[in-house]
């Protein structure tokens, strides 16, 4: 643990990934003027970037079969920055031609996450992540890169800050403009987010990290605190907390993007997001989805709405 | 916000109110073996610190009705603290007579709170304190204070910090040993937190603040981070995190112990309370309620726990 934090950012970059990250693992596929409707609502509270799909095997990811269709969708919306995750030169392809601004291309730090995940060693992915980089130059789509398992991995165990710092480097050599370290399966923890920090601040000082954590331990906002304090300045989040981790049922999958706005805000951190209208998008994603979402805030409102307390019962400590 | 945090501590203090403030929205009475089943699946896990029941009105609090009983049933058990809540004399002399090791008296910070839950002015339960104290003095009983809705107030709003301090000053004069800060239904955050450690550390600094908070807007544990931060050295929690505010349906109550310890293990701060046998009796807690309990870690096993992949997805970044 670091003996005393860095500084707190003013302002926070929220990337939302609900879309993406927080319906990867539905069974089927949400209507895609459902997922337009969902982003136009999580616009209309002041969100403005978006991990929106990913372009990857339909087979595989059902759920996000209309990456083109989706794209296609709400590309006019002004003012929003649109990402997909691709794994390789066909996902960029795809994506280049469905109009994205820009491609996160994401590999696991840990090799057998990574063979699980896309069925090639890390050298394999990051070969495909050369070609992608040759073929978007000069298409003014920007490259961004996303390391899964970046604080442990569900097979291996422990990750090596190293391998997470090597493939960094490797991004940056590609002229990535971003870099999300991806806490895959609920991992991570205050000293490894520190550690991690460090660590890509020293190999890759060009490229600051992004944070991307998932409450699967009930932790995911304190490793927010933690980064917070290092002075990171931006962090992805699933409206209601969508997603999950399908081998650990009921555990909860992203941080809510309402929970993590009403920390930032209560902290006095800057976000442009306005907290009332992302609990309303976060209702509707309860009623797309059918079942109660994980995010807490939405559930108890703002901590100043007054006024249904009539129940209170007395005597209680 | 502080500019910059204090220091963290070495040894944190965990009590567990489970017994109390996570049954104590219960509309019906737990039978008092599997009460005290609970507590031995606690201590056997290493905890030592309970809060463990409240000596109030039976009709007010049937799920606490049992008091006596309980502490009768588990009293045998060495090395363990037994608290009690009491609002007024009758209930530290039924907290005497049961054989507590301490008693917990409790006010709110707030008038409209503490007139609907003690129905009496704050003035009239800290006069009842006084007597109270004076009936303890030569008994060998500790005395605690506990401030409720020291954060903020559902009633109210905000709640001045100075309310609070002058509460904690008069504890501090009745020769309280210990003063437990009640975030009541979830208003805390990291800067009213700095706020509150701050003021008492300024007007009562023989009394350093025991921190109690809920997650009713899911940032319990970044709460958590920050009082450690500060250094605050004892915090209070539910196991599988019982409890939960009935006029906030679906709202999490008390922050579950099991996630706090994961959180304080994976800092290297000790406990001595052993993280696997806690998650059993998270289990034992959650077969006693029959229903899923907020606990996070319960459902997801600690980070290291390995070999249960076999189903994880493809293409998924």
């Amino acid at each position: 643990m670091p003996a005393a934090p860095e500084a707190l950012p003013t302002h926070v970059q929220v990337t939302e990934v609900g879309p993406r990250d927080g319906l990867q693992n539905e069974p089927g596929l949400l209507p895609t003027s459902d997922k337009a409707g969902l982003v136009r609502a999580l616009v209309a509270a002041g969100v403005r970037r978006f991990e929106l799909t990913s372009f990857v095997s339909p087979r595989a990811v059902p759920a996000l079969a209309d990456a083109a269709e989706l794209v296609s969708a709400v590309r006019g919306i002004p003012d929003v920055h649109l990402s997909a995750l691709v794994p390789n030169l066909r996902g960029a392809e795809r994506a280049l031609e469905a109009g994205v601004d820009s491609v996160v291309l994401f590999v696991s730090a840990s090799a057998t996450h990574n063979a699980k995940n896309v069925n090639c060693r890390i050298e394999d992915s990051l070969a495909a992540f050369a070609q992608v980089a040759r073929r978007l130059e000069g298409s003014g789509i920007e490259i961004r890169g996303a390391i899964a398992t970046a604080f442990g991995c569900p097979f291996e165990g422990e990750v090596d800050v190293r391998a997470v710092g090597r493939i960094a480097r490797h991004f940056a050599d590609l002229g990535a403009t971003r870099l999300s370290l991806g806490d895959t399966t609920g991992m991570a923890t205050p000293p490894l987010v520190t550690d991690r920090v460090r660590h890509l601040r020293e190999v890759v000082p060009s490229l600051s990290p992004t944070l991307h954590f998932h409450n699967t331990r009930g932790i995911g906002l304190a490793n927010v605190m933690q980064g917070l304090w290092l002075g990171v300045d931006r962090y992805e989040s699933s409206i209601g907390g969508l997603g999950g981790c399908p081998f650990a049922p009921g555990a909860s999958g992203n941080i809510a993007s309402e929970d993590l706005v009403y920390l930032l805000d209560e902290m006095g951190i800057e976000t442009g997001i306005d907290l009332e209208s992302l609990i309303e998008a976060g209702r509707l994603a309860t009623r797309l989805m059918g079942r109660p979402l994980p995010a807490q805030v939405s559930r108890a409102g703002p901590r100043l709405a007054l006024g249904d307390c009539s129940a209170v019962p007395t005597a209680r400590g």
